[in-house]
């Protein structure tokens, strides 16, 4: 292709960020060559500056661009009950709901033998030393209803249960709007088991 | 949303891009963030030198990192035959092809009442004079095939007339691979109307 270079170079730098394509590369890289030319230097700064500014909150390791993160230093935000979450995209989610209003412990990751993610690789230990002053009452394990995000909700109650500290699983169950005819075994079997009276 | 100010001015930013909405523009900016550093780093400066450094070729106006675009200064490309296409993305779906060796002129956009542009918009004009010395003995409409790039190449083919050169249109018909029965009629009308001898 007769790219400029500097234009090959967007396409190819483009094309690292997840569901881009080639096609998608060149799309994006000439609306960036046809926008208004504010708009491109305002794009290039926002990235720089997110890497230069937000970091991670030291005590639940979500965004942050403040040592730490303002639903940690939320007063109003219940301190007696953690929800343990895989990414913080997760809090995002969560706090879209507005159904909870504890703080969050994000883990980066989940335990997952065949990636070579162990316990020590994320962040449980960081979450066990916030368990120790007694103020937490209740763990919330909110990581992904799948492989990995079971076996780190498997681990994480092995490991909380000496410290005599409630721990709980977010529901498993139908999606609501979804349609009984529709729904996977599996996803079946766990809403019959988990439910609830009425 | 508990976005910290950086990570939000980088989402909204994504999200001009086109075909980025809210969900996608997280999923990136969520990505830059967990990306290596040096990955966010190239992303901005490409962004950032792809406007300082490329611009438009000033006798075919595609884009180019330098006064004169490479196919423009090359000698091996047959200077007697122009194809004229809308946008620069144009110029590279005809050079995949690998079918055409002459030269291109990039009008950067197309005749549309309906949308304020009128032939002066476009580089018309700028085709017109690269035509005055008599070595283009052939001009290639390669606009695209719906009302805005018709109208262009209808107009170009007045605008041209006077000067004697030949003016060809690219064929319009059924695409390779595609099947008749799915074709709609006007496609399959113009299929039909521009049959060859075989």
């Amino acid at each position: 292709m007769h790219y400029p270079e500097p234009l090959a170079k967007l396409i190819s730098e483009l094309e690292k960020l997840p569901g881009v394509g080639p096609k998608t590369a060149q799309r994006l890289a000439f609306h960036i060559m046809r926008a208004p030319r504010e708009d491109a230097i305002r794009l290039s700064e926002a990235i720089a500056e997110v890497r230069d500014r937000v970091g991670y909150c030291e005590r639940c390791f979500n965004f942050s661009d403040k040592p730490i993160c303002d639903i940690c230093s939320d007063p109003r935000r219940d301190q007696s009950i953690i929800c343990v979450v895989e990414e913080a995209r997760d809090v995002v989610a969560i706090e879209k709901t507005g159904e909870f209003h504890g703080l969050y412990h994000v883990l980066q990751g989940a335990i997952s033998p065949i990636d070579n993610v162990g316990p020590e690789e994320i962040r449980l230990s960081e979450l066990v030393e916030r368990l120790g002053d007694g103020t937490v009452t209740e763990i919330v394990v909110a990581t992904n209803p799948n492989v990995e995000g079971e076996a780190t909700a498997l681990y994480l109650a092995r490991l909380i249960k000496p410290l005599e500290i409630t721990i709980t699983r977010i529901a498993s169950g139908l999606p609501v709007g979804g349609d009984l005819e529709y729904a996977d075994e599996v996803t079946l079997g766990r809403a019959l088991s988990g439910r609830r009276k009425l």
